[in-house]
């Protein structure tokens, strides 16, 4: 469980949080633009900015390894996009609450994931996955708006269903196409030199991500 | 010319440059995502990035002076979102030249006008316009494509042309209405316990304006 994973597993993992962290300051970029007050407009974009951050140490890593970061990115545009795209907010209450579930989802499993690469990769994951002040923010700016009307809980608990099945579409697919990584979690052929997760442990994970996101909308007041 | 101008007209400076600061940064995201490669979007997010950070020093400053930062930045959002809607890059290339120009002459504008202001609000503000890396990168690029297709000189010259005469129409606009910024620079009824400048050295300031203008298209390759 703690040994090395090969390489290619390293560079996809980090190529694959690379690209999330990309279109993580794009997103908050965009989304900051529906901030009703210029104060919350600069608190999304401060997040952004820190995800562009964590990019980069990302992607000095990959430089390191050898590996092309643009290259290591590549297969992973299409889901992230694909993501992002079919969970555009249209409004500013969505927009912080992809960005608290979204981001906390994403969070939690990359380091599930990189509970099977090399000690550096794991501290660097862990790192770049920091919480960049959202949690905080977002928390108080939601629980705020359900206080003033409470409507809004119903439809911003439906908003989060929707992000985690979107998400967990994509991460199929991903882990469809994507040998090296997925292997890392469900062993398969050529795995002898791969200590990785069994399926046993792979659906204790997924009820730790699943766990997570409940307390996560929770702490917003919203039901999961 | 070198005494302290009133708080006023110090918080107009201030909230002008803070809210330029968080334009750029949507600007910047917004132009990344023309980008033709990943390592291109993410040159343009990290300057975005270095712009967040200086408008956080600049809206941490301005409640230090006791200033409401929202109200500061206020008066300046209907000049400066104009001025964005009325030079949106269509290209990757326009973007650039945009991020090159634009921030140029926006730079040496406030460098000037803080000439008029206290020495600690006068280096807060150097230290906030400084080049966050996109020179280097731009010259670069542009000069590359030029070289690459000769008929890309004449539309990004036309278009440099065009990002200055909407910035001064802006300028102007701006000078006409805020009071007390506009008479750090030309003095007017009331300015007595404000030294500023005369006609003659805003004459001058424009001269000197527009041949650092002249200078960066140059180094573009291109006509101004």
């Amino acid at each position: 469980m703690t040994t090395r994973a090969d390489g290619s597993a390293v560079v996809e993992l980090l190529g694959a949080l690379a690209y999330a962290e990309l279109t993580a300051f794009d997103r908050l970029a965009e989304d900051a633009r529906l901030a009703p007050t210029l104060a919350g407009r600069a608190a999304l974009a401060r997040m952004a900015a820190a995800e562009i951050a964590h990019h980069g140490r990302l992607t000095d890593r990959l430089a390191e390894l050898g590996a092309d970061p643009q290259a290591a990115m590549g297969p992973f545009v299409v889901a992230l996009d694909a993501f992002h795209e079919g969970t555009r907010p249209s409004t500013w209450l969505e927009g912080l609450v992809k960005a608290y579930v979204g981001d906390g989802i994403a969070t939690d499993f990359y380091r599930e994931i990189s509970a099977y690469v090399d000690p550096s990769t794991q501290a660097l994951v862990h790192d770049a996955m920091q919480d960049v002040g959202q949690s905080e923010f977002v928390v108080k700016v939601v629980r705020e708006a359900i206080k003033a009307d409470e409507r809004v809980a119903g439809r911003l608990a439906l908003w989060g269903r929707r992000l985690v099945g979107e998400a967990l579409s994509q991460a199929q697919q991903v882990a469809v196409e994507r040998d090296a990584l997925s292997s890392l979690l469900v062993g398969g052929v050529g795995a002898r030199n791969r200590p990785s997760a069994d399926l046993a442990e792979l659906g204790r994970m997924f009820a730790r991500l699943t766990d997570e996101h409940t307390r996560r909308m929770g702490r917003l007041g919203l039901a999961a």
